[in-house]
C-alpha cells in the first residue's frame, strides 16, 4: 500500500469537522475532492460517519456523491443507499451514465431495483432498461450505450464540426464512422483527423479493419481484446453489426481485477463475488460448501490411514512422520498449481507448450523431493532413531513430490482442453489428492518394509 | 480461454506453409497481423517452429518482429533473441520505444545486454541508457521518454500547428504543456483544442491541476493512480518538476496483471517472477526454498504430534482423526487469508473497517466450525464408535476454525500495519499454524479425556 498523505491529510479534516459538526466547512472540503478520493475516504470512515458525510453530499451536490460511489465499488455503495426511497433514487442515478447507473442498481434489494427502475422508466430512460436486457458479464451489460458516431458521408472538416457541436460524451478519442443504418464501417482517431485537409472525406482516412466487440461477447474476452491491442475503447455492435455503444479502458481495467480476483479466489475455494465487506452470514453461505467438500475428501484421507491402523499400532511414529510427507506435497502441488492456473489466464499456457510445461514440472517436483526428501529422511533417522524409518520418508517424499507436481498440471491442463474453468481445480482437491496419496506412499511402504521397522525401532 | 477462431485459421496456415516450405507465402502471411496476433502464435508453435517463423519476419520486417516479441512478453523474448550476435541485436533494439527496449535489454543474459548496450551507445542512444539509471518498478524504468509538449506561450492553433508538425508519438490526447525550461505546467486535451477558437492563448484552457508521477514513484503506485483517476496516460517529472517522460494505460494494464500475478504467487510461495516458460533449474531455484521453510514449519508439526505419542500409542485411532482437524483448518484460513490479502491489495480493507472485518471473519470461522464439527464429530463417531471421540473431534474443529479465521485476518492486517507486504503471510505459513494448532487442539483434548476414550474405544 503506498502512502498517500494528502488523503490522510484530506481523512483527519474530515474526521474533525464531523467531530465538531461543522457542516458547512465539511461540505465545502468534500465537494473539492475527485470521486476516487472521495471513495477512498468513505472507506477509512466508520459506518455511521461515511454515511453522514454521504448524505451531506447527496443533499448538495448528488452528481458529485453518486460518481463517488461508483469508484467506491457498486456493492457496498448499494449498502450505503439502500434506506433512500425508490423516487430519490430515480433521480440521482439519473445523473450518471448508464452503464455506471446499472451496475449500482444490480447490486439493490430486488424489491427496491424493481421500483427504482419503475421510477426512472416514468421519466423515459430506456437506456438503462436496454442495458439490463444483456446477460450478465456481457459486452452489452458493461457499455455505454452513449457513443458519438460520424456519417460516412461527411469530410473531415465536417466530422470537426460534428464534433465541436456535441454534447459530452464519454472520452472521445476514436471517432466511430457509421453508414445512414448505423452499421459500423470504420474508425478514425481525432488525431488523424487534424492532419489532414479539411476537405478530405472520412472515407479516405478511416481505417475500416476495425477491432468490435458483439453485444453478447464475453466481458473478459473484451478485456483481453483491449489489452492486447492495446486499444482506448472498443465498439460495441448487435448482431446486424450496427454501433450500439462502446467501453473504454478504465471499465477494462476494472474487468481486469475482478477476473484476477476471481482467479485468486477459485484457487482458495472462495466464490469470486466475495468480498472484505460482504456480511458474515453470505460469506459463510459461500465458503460453507467448499469446505463441506473438503470434510468429504478429508475423510477419505483418513480412510486411506485407517487402512494401515495395524502398522500405525506397531510402530506408532509413523502417525508423527505421516504429516510432513502429506504437509510437502500439498504445498509443493499448490506452487505447481498456482503457476499453471495463472499461465493458462494470461495466455502464457498453449497447447504448444503444454506437453513440454507438465515434463518441466515433474522435473521440479523430483529435484524439489530429491532435494527434501534427503533432508526430511535424515529428520526421520534422527525422530525415529531408525535408518530405515529415515530412508522410507525420503522415498515416499521422493515419490509424492513427484506425483503431485504431474498432477497439479495435468489436472489443470485437462480441465482446460475440456472448456472448464482451470481454477476450480482448487487447492483444495489438490491438497487432497496429495493427502490421500502421502499417507498412502508412506504407509504402504512403512507396511511393506514393516519386519525392519520393529526391528530397528 | 475464449475462442479465438481466426487465430485458429491463421495458426494452421502458419504450421501448413512451414511444412512445406512455403516461405515467401508465410512472410506474406505473418506480415498482415497485428503484432498482438504473431505474439499469439509464437506461443502456440513449438519452440523449433517458433524461431523458423520469428526469424523469417526479423530478416523481413524487423519492426513488426520486434514489436511481437513485446507482446509476446520479454522473458520469453530475450531467450528467443539471445543467440543472435549482439550488433544485429542493437540495431533491431533501436527501432523500438525506448522503455520496450529496455524491458527486453533487462532479460537478456548479462554479458550479452552489455554488448548490445555498447552498441546502442555507438549509435548515440541516450535514452535506453537513460532509463536503465533508474531502479527497477519505478515510474523511470518503465516510462516512455519520447513526450510530446507545448509551451505554455502558444495560442491553441498554434497548438494544433506543433502537433501537425511533430513525428509520429506515442498514443497523443492529453498535451502536456510546459514552461521555457520545460517544467509541468499544465494539461490540455486535444478534444479541448478543437473546441476553442484558435487564437486562444493554451494558459486559458489548459488545466493546472494535474495528476503526475515522479521518476521514483513505485510502478503498483502509478498504476492505482491511473486507474482510480480513470486516465489515459500520467507525465512523468523529475525531482525539479520538469517533464521527462510518460506513462501510457496499456503498460498501466499490464502492470496490473503482474501485480495480481504476484499476489496470487506469493500466496502460494511462488516467486513474483515466475512464469510457465521459466526453466526448471530456474523454478527449482525459486520454489526449493519456500518448501524448505515448509519442511521446517511441518517438523515442528510433527514434533507436536511427537508429544502425544504416548496417547496415539493407546489410542490408534487418533492418528487416522487428527488429519481432519488440520486439513479442515488448513483450508478453512486459506479461504480468510485470501479474501483478506486480495481486500488490502484492492483498496477494500482499510483502516476503519480493519476491527469489523477481523470480528466477520472469527463470526465465519464460528459457524463453519460449528456446522462443519458437528458433521465430522458423527463420521468420528461412526469410524471410531467413540461418541466422546465425536464430540472431541467436533470440539477441536471448533476451536481450531475459529482460531485458524482470526490468525488468517489478524495476521495480514498486522503486516500491513508493519508495512510488510501482507500476501508474504502465505498459505504456507497459516497452513503449518492451522496444523500445528489442531493437532495440539485434538491430540490435547484426548489426552485429557484419555480415560473415556480408552473405555469407550
Amino acid at each position: 500500500m503506498p502512502p498517500h498523505r494528502r488523503i490522510d491529510v484530506v481523512l483527519d479534516s474530515v474526521k474533525r469537522l464531523q467531530r465538531i459538526g461543522a457542516s458547512a466547512n465539511l461540505l465545502n472540503l468534500l465537494q473539492k475532492q475527485h470521486p476516487a478520493d472521495l471513495a477512498e475516504v468513505f472507506g477509512e470512515l466508520s459506518d455511521k460517519d461515511c454515511r453522514g458525510a454521504l448524505n451531506l453530499l447527496l443533499d448538495h451536490n448528488s452528481r458529485l456523491a453518486m460518481e463517488a460511489l461508483i469508484e467506491y465499488g457498486a456493492e457496498h455503495s448499494a449498502a450505503l443507499l439502500a434506506d433512500h426511497p425508490a423516487d430519490q433514487l430515480a433521480v440521482w442515478l439519473q445523473d450518471l451514465p448508464s452503464d455506471d447507473a446499472v451496475a449500482l442498481i444490480d447490486e439493490l434489494p430486488d424489491d427496491l431495483s424493481a421500483a427504482v427502475l419503475e421510477q426512472m422508466r416514468s421519466q423515459a430512460s430506456g437506456d438503462v432498461e436496454n442495458l439490463l436486457e444483456y446477460a450478465e458479464q456481457t459486452a452489452g451489460r458493461i457499455m455505454n450505450p452513449t457513443v458519438f458516431a460520424l456519417s460516412e458521408d461527411l469530410t473531415a472538416g465536417e466530422a470537426i464540426g460534428a464534433l465541436q457541436g456535441s454534447r459530452e460524451v464519454e472520452m472521445v478519442f476514436y471517432l466511430y464512422v457509421v453508414d445512414e443504418r448505423r452499421h459500423l464501417v470504420g474508425v478514425v482517431s481525432l488525431r488523424r483527423l487534424l492532419l489532414v485537409a479539411t476537405e478530405t472525406p472520412l472515407q479516405r482516412i478511416m481505417t475500416t479493419d476495425l477491432i468490435s466487440a458483439r453485444v453478447d461477447t464475453d466481458q473478459e474476452e473484451v478485456a483481453e481484446h483491449v489489452a492486447s491491442y492495446n486499444l482506448l475503447a472498443i465498439p460495441v455492435v448487435d448482431e446486424e453489426n450496427k454501433l450500439v455503444g462502446i467501453i473504454t479502458v478504465d471499465d477494462v481495467i476494472d474487468i481486469i481485477k475482478d477476473e484476477a480476483t476471481e482467479d485468486i479466489y477459485r484457487l482458495a475455494g472462495v466464490s469470486g463475488d466475495e468480498h472484505v465487506f460482504t456480511s458474515a452470514r453470505e460469506s459463510l453461505r459461500k465458503r460453507l460448501p467448499w469446505l463441506a467438500v473438503n470434510l468429504a475428501t478429508a475423510t477419505l484421507a483418513a480412510f486411506v490411514v485407517r487402512a494401515f491402523q495395524a502398522t500405525i499400532d506397531q510402530v506408532v511414529v509413523l502417525a508423527v512422520l505421516m504429516t510432513i510427507v502429506a504437509s510437502m506435497g500439498g504445498n509443493a502441488a499448490t506452487q505447481a498449481l498456482t503457476v499453471i492456473v495463472r499461465g493458462i489466464a494470461l495466455g502464457e499456457l498453449t497447447w504448444g507448450n503444454s506437453r513440454k510445461t507438465v515434463f518441466k514440472e515433474a522435473l521440479v517436483g523430483l529435484g524439489n523431493g530429491l532435494a527434501l526428501g534427503t533432508v526430511g529422511g535424515g529428520v526421520a533417522w534422527l525422530m525415529s532413531g531408525s535408518l530405515v524409518l529415515g530412508l522410507i520418508l525420503a522415498l515416499a517424499m521422493v515419490i509424492n513430490l513427484l506425483v503431485a507436481a504431474i498432477a497439479a498440471s495435468v489436472i489443470p491442463i485437462s480441465l482446460r482442453a475440456m472448456r472448464i474453468d482451470p481454477a476450480l481445480a482448487s487447492a483444495v482437491f489438490i491438497t487432497t489428492l496429495t493427502d490421500v496419496f502421502g499417507f498412502f506412499t508412506f504407509l504402504g511402504l512403512a507396511t511393506l518394509f514393516l519386519g525392519y521397522l520393529e526391528a530397528g525401532a
